[in-house]
């Protein structure tokens, strides 16, 4: 495709892309955008090594070979900020740089996009229903060891407290915690000698896992040996209801008051809600994490939306052809939200944003510019902004039930620019 | 874990873990065995390089991060060859090391298998149902990076024809075959335009895009720019069966009877098998394949399943008590045929395999030996290795309706060796 644009000139026409989604998944009532940091970094370091292009021999011609040794994105980019929420057709990244520059981003942007935002959005809705209670990270053994750490990210970004992945800790600085498994108490000849090794090597603020064999003796076993300040206990099996009533009730009667409650055992949201009522301290969350809680990947895509024509103008080819807005471009995207601060639309248009009364919040930020990464930000400001975002929509959002998008998007005509 | 266990001196005990599945994802006949090669490149590579180390200094003490420091795999492997088809219980990998060296290759080991099986299992059901057509891995965009690579290779070992992703042609082979998007044509002035530029640059064995504008206006006009010669048309929307009977009889109208229908459009086994009848010639798969067609992730667990006791003797630790060989270690695994070659169970114990009477086809083969890889084959041999492991199964194996396993896994106790 590249080599036939290349070759028919069409290659260097200016050209505006733009990543969106056409709706949610099946149900869900808002997504997350994540990935935005790693989509950067990825589009810096986006050039044809000598290997790259050897292997490209024999696939594409000489002139497409050389064109890809030069390769370097010299465009612009705006999109959503990390974090942000996002309705059908929110416009979350838009380039705007020359066909061939920019249709060679699309697998890039849409592979880290379509899985990253999968799970910040799964995320998300653990998180808002585990309220102030801790999720924790442990899916990477469920999913490819790559994008393991790239979920472990992205669960972040959407509130989860830490990760066991070690990986995400070097690269993102994502807060990590482990656990201890079933092996290592195997290992042992007693449940007791686990116990002591755990505790003496990591103190008594350690999480003990109290299932491997019958659960009343571990939790007596546990206090007894890391004495009543012992940090957590850990249920992965059974009606985990059930069980942390009991073992709360254990632990308090041992004098063990303090000590948390952190259950595991293929939990998703609808499992975390069930347990809002049971003495739970924290959840770890694994394959429902990583597997985006039954939609691995978004359906994001990655249209032409408008290119040069002969002349040098600008052509709109979008297809809906009753769209009368004929001079193509980037779309602005504005959250309007009411008088006192709840979301109420999502406004996407072409042209000039309708006169902003205030309430309107701008979506679109730049993300890149001539080629340089202008939007890079930290994790943190990314997590910050998406519990300030879902904080304002309305509360059918936090419904897991299957449903319409909490907020409808609204098509409006910007006015032309000039 | 690793700390704990290394302070208190069990780390260092013999142990042997097992990977292995509890059952297959719900409805399936049968799974199928990827990842392997890289499961032995990622075993190869594992070391703690300073970068990892410096990461970790705060996470273990000092003992434990020069124990990492030096760590290497030591020990040994056995496992399922790639490509073989596997049931409930099959014992997919056996790791033999010390607990400290083995309990660390847990999450890259789980994340490999459980990935590149998952996509692999489903690429299989495709391939099946495609029968002769070949069946085109497209899904790159649809999932994370890195990953995309994996299910690239996967689909391949599973029968996959080719894949779009360009990556997994430079490191693991994987034949490759472009298209081109609605993108290109909407690039031009007009779709004679975009035709033209493609056949220039490709000639006229390339595929071209019929469904941006009016595809019987665009069949017309392929066939006019490329001649009859034009190697094949591709749809990527709507009623697939029908405008593949529909562009055939025209193609044929128009001389082009060589000219192959290529289709794409969200295609899962399900759709493949409704076109079987329609003329369509070769299937582009996307989203359903990088997604497992509904089952992203295998469930494979990696289990201690026999220590090193106090004595020095091997101490089986399988939770199930009932189990009579007190004597752990590896198992066996056998696919039992009959007469005809037809498979009829999965024989899998502890010991010394039951006598073959030459219908017993062993399925364990050593990976690595001393922490040496000698396991490591051709792409193209585990290809050819799931082709045949499948032709084995029963016939039920082809049905794509929700059922049980196609041959149940037998547990059987083999001889105490002496």
């Amino acid at each position: 495709m590249l080599q036939a644009a290349l070759r028919s000139g069409t290659a260097h026409r200016r050209s505006v892309f733009e990543l969106f989604p056409r709706r949610l998944p099946e149900g869900r009532r808002y997504g997350v955008v994540a990935g935005v940091g790693r989509a950067l970094d990825a589009l810096e370091a986006f050039t044809f090594d000598d290997a790259a292009l050897a292997a490209l021999d024999g696939v594409v011609d000489a002139p497409t070979l050389d064109w890809l040794a030069g390769y370097r994105f010299t465009g612009d980019v705006w999109g959503y900020a990390e974090g942000e929420t996002y309705f059908p057709y929110s416009p979350l990244v838009t380039v705007e740089a020359s066909f061939a520059e920019a249709v060679l981003l699309e697998t890039v942007l849409l592979s880290i996009y379509n899985h990253d935002a999968a799970i910040a959005s799964a995320a998300s809705r653990m998180t808002l229903v585990a309220g102030d209670r801790p999720c924790i990270e442990m899916g990477s053994r469920r999913t490819h060891e790559e994008a393991a750490v790239a979920c472990a990210r992205a669960a972040y970004v959407a509130g989860f407290a830490t990760s066991s992945n070690l990986a995400a800790r070097q690269r993102y600085d994502v807060p990590t915690a482990g656990t201890s498994a079933h092996s290592f108490t195997l290992l042992h000849d007693t449940e007791e000698q686990a116990f002591r090794a755990q505790v003496d090597a990591l103190g008594v603020g350690t999480t003990l896992l109290v299932d491997t064999y019958d659960i009343r003796e571990a939790v007596r076993l546990a206090v007894e040996v890391a004495g009543p300040g012992l940090g957590a206990v850990r249920l992965d099996s059974g009606d985990l209801g059930v069980l942390a009533h009991e073992v709360r009730a254990q632990l308090d009667d041992l004098g063990a008051t303090g000590t948390r409650i952190v259950v595991t055992s293929d939990l998703d949201e609808f499992a975390i809600a069930g347990l809002a009522a049971a003495p739970v301290d924290g959840y770890g969350v694994g394959t429902q994490l990583v597997t985006g809680s039954g939609h691995p990947t978004c359906g994001f895509v990655y249209k032409l939306v408008s290119r040069e024509g002969p002349d040098g103008s600008m052509v709109s080819v979008a297809k809906r052809s009753h769209d009368k807005i004929s001079i193509g471009g980037r779309k602005f995207a504005l959250r309007r939200r009411d008088a006192r601060g709840t979301a109420e639309a999502e406004v996407v248009g072409i042209g000039v944003p309708p006169h902003d009364d205030g309430d309107d919040r701008p979506l679109l930020v730049p993300l890149v510019r001539d080629g340089e990464v202008v939007g890079r930000e930290s994790l943190d400001a990314a997590r910050a902004r998406h519990l300030a975002s879902r904080a304002e929509l309305p509360a059918a959002a936090q419904q897991m039930s299957r449903g319409e998008p909490v907020i409808p998007t609204l098509h409006v005509e910007g006015t032309v620019e000039g």
